[in-house]
């Protein structure tokens, strides 16, 4: 297995990960410029199809590779979580980058509201029954961290229990780190202008209208609390073996690419070459080309 | 819920559904030709991306309004099952086919061998815990069909077994139907000629080398045995609910169309139009303008 825990440490200046790590420490997630395209190396929306389709090969040759590292022994695995307001992009995310990826290499899950099964249950329940096995790019549409914003702001559970929860979330994170998992947490960032935008867009377009949902409107009348929640969650569970990543997402084009090329640089990262072969390749040509 | 089962009724010559679709009756799998390329509206290999790529936009709104159909209410669902002898191109279609699919619409299940936990139970067991849900797109990779072809080819059961098989899958398929799931079953037809190319380029490639198994040799030995088990198989389980189509495989590019082709002319035939909103429209709107 590849040691995927020590990649955040060779980093470059140039790369999306030093330009997006979420720095560690005390954090005002409002200080971050929603609309920024940091290491965006095109025009803007206008050659953004072209930048994005120039990672395609890229991604998925590694992509490949990671996958195949996981075919005869137990290879590292990615684990990606997308968290942020209503509209910020996290389906858009999965439609468009995630879209691009060999689906037999993905393990998507979107949290819901929790069952009454699942609130019976410690909250880390439900989410180890969907960490990705070897080999996957797992995906999580909202993850544990709704359990220290939407529960810390709706004060879904006492406050003394949600403060365990951060350090319950940093032991489950390097467990998985310790397996081989490499954990990469995406803030998707949206300021409150382009979430009303997109809002309007939902309620104006009849193709987008299955996209709306009223309730969301409660949640940005929290707005400020959610980013005191987010600032907590990114200050206290922002180990180097799951680091934060603050995604500009005014821009979905900038938000697919950032993301894509964040995903290629941390398989890229792990080094990986293509698995030797687990069977004699001499006598089983010989077996083939005498079929 | 539409009435995902009348659709094959109204099928025009020219589709691909009407192309492929396995003739009701005794069938003779070696009849049909592998390298046949019917209703390939180009030239051939040379312009395979872009009659691929021509397709993505339609199979793109086409998913995307069937997924929505699924958000407020139970609309339908598709299962596409893939057999075929190994190298015939199942993975290739999940990643070419299907990867051009929203992964939140995706369900995919590859069923490997059954497990002590599976074999423990009924055979059906597995396999109906991977069924899509609503507005979810699942595909087998591989299926409940393995029992009457791997489990007929090597006796994994007794032959009565077996023979009560073919009956518990038309019920199992017809229930599946009934709840607003459409079957679609694509036999991967490939000539042993091409299946011994590809497993040349497995033993040669160090890139491929992962996809090799000496195990597919044993299989091979009994090809003639997997035929007569498809013929059986598309003989006895091919009711109009449940259809089968025989994919030429022998080319890959056709592959890839023929099956995009087929999925798109199966969601189209459900009609759906854009779900109506679930929400007052007029008020959501001025309540999003008054942000």
């Amino acid at each position: 297995m590849s040691a995927v825990n020590d990649t955040v440490l060779d980093d470059h200046p140039g790369s999306v990960r030093a330009l997006l790590r979420c720095p560690r420490g005390a954090v005002d997630v409002t200080s971050f410029d929603a609309a920024a395209t940091p290491g965006y190396p095109g025009k803007g929306r206008a050659d953004s199809l072209e930048q994005l389709d120039a990672l395609r090969p890229t991604l998925d040759d590694l992509e490949e590779r990671f996958y195949a590292n996981s075919i005869h022994t137990r290879g590292p695995s990615v684990l990606l979580v997308l968290q942020g307001m209503d509209g910020a992009g996290k389906g858009g995310t999965v439609r468009h980058v995630i879209g691009m990826v060999d689906p037999q290499g993905v393990h998507l899950h979107a949290f819901k509201t929790p069952t009454k099964e699942e609130l019976a249950h410690d909250f880390l329940w439900r989410v180890r029954k969907e960490v990705p096995g070897a080999g996957q790019i797992g995906i999580f549409d909202r993850s544990h961290y709704e359990d220290v914003l939407i529960g810390r702001v709706n004060k879904l559970a006492a406050p003394d229990e949600i403060e365990k929860r951060y350090g319950r979330i940093n032991e489950f994170e390097a467990e998985l780190a310790s397996h081989g998992t490499r954990v990469i947490k995406c803030f998707l960032n949206v300021s409150k202008d382009a979430q009303k935008k997109r809002f309007l867009a939902r309620v104006n377009d009849p193709e987008k209208y299955y996209k709306f949902n009223p309730a969301d409107l409660e949640s940005r009348s929290h707005w400020d609390e959610y980013m005191q929640a987010y600032d907590l969650a990114l200050s206290r569970c922002n180990e180097d073996y799951a680091p934060w990543y603050v995604i500009p997402c005014d821009h979905k084009w900038y938000r697919n690419w950032a993301i894509t090329r964040l995903l290629i640089e941390e398989i890229e990262a792990m080094g990986l070459t293509w698995p030797p072969a687990d069977f004699d390749v001499e006598q089983a040509r010989r077996q083939v080309e005498a079929l």
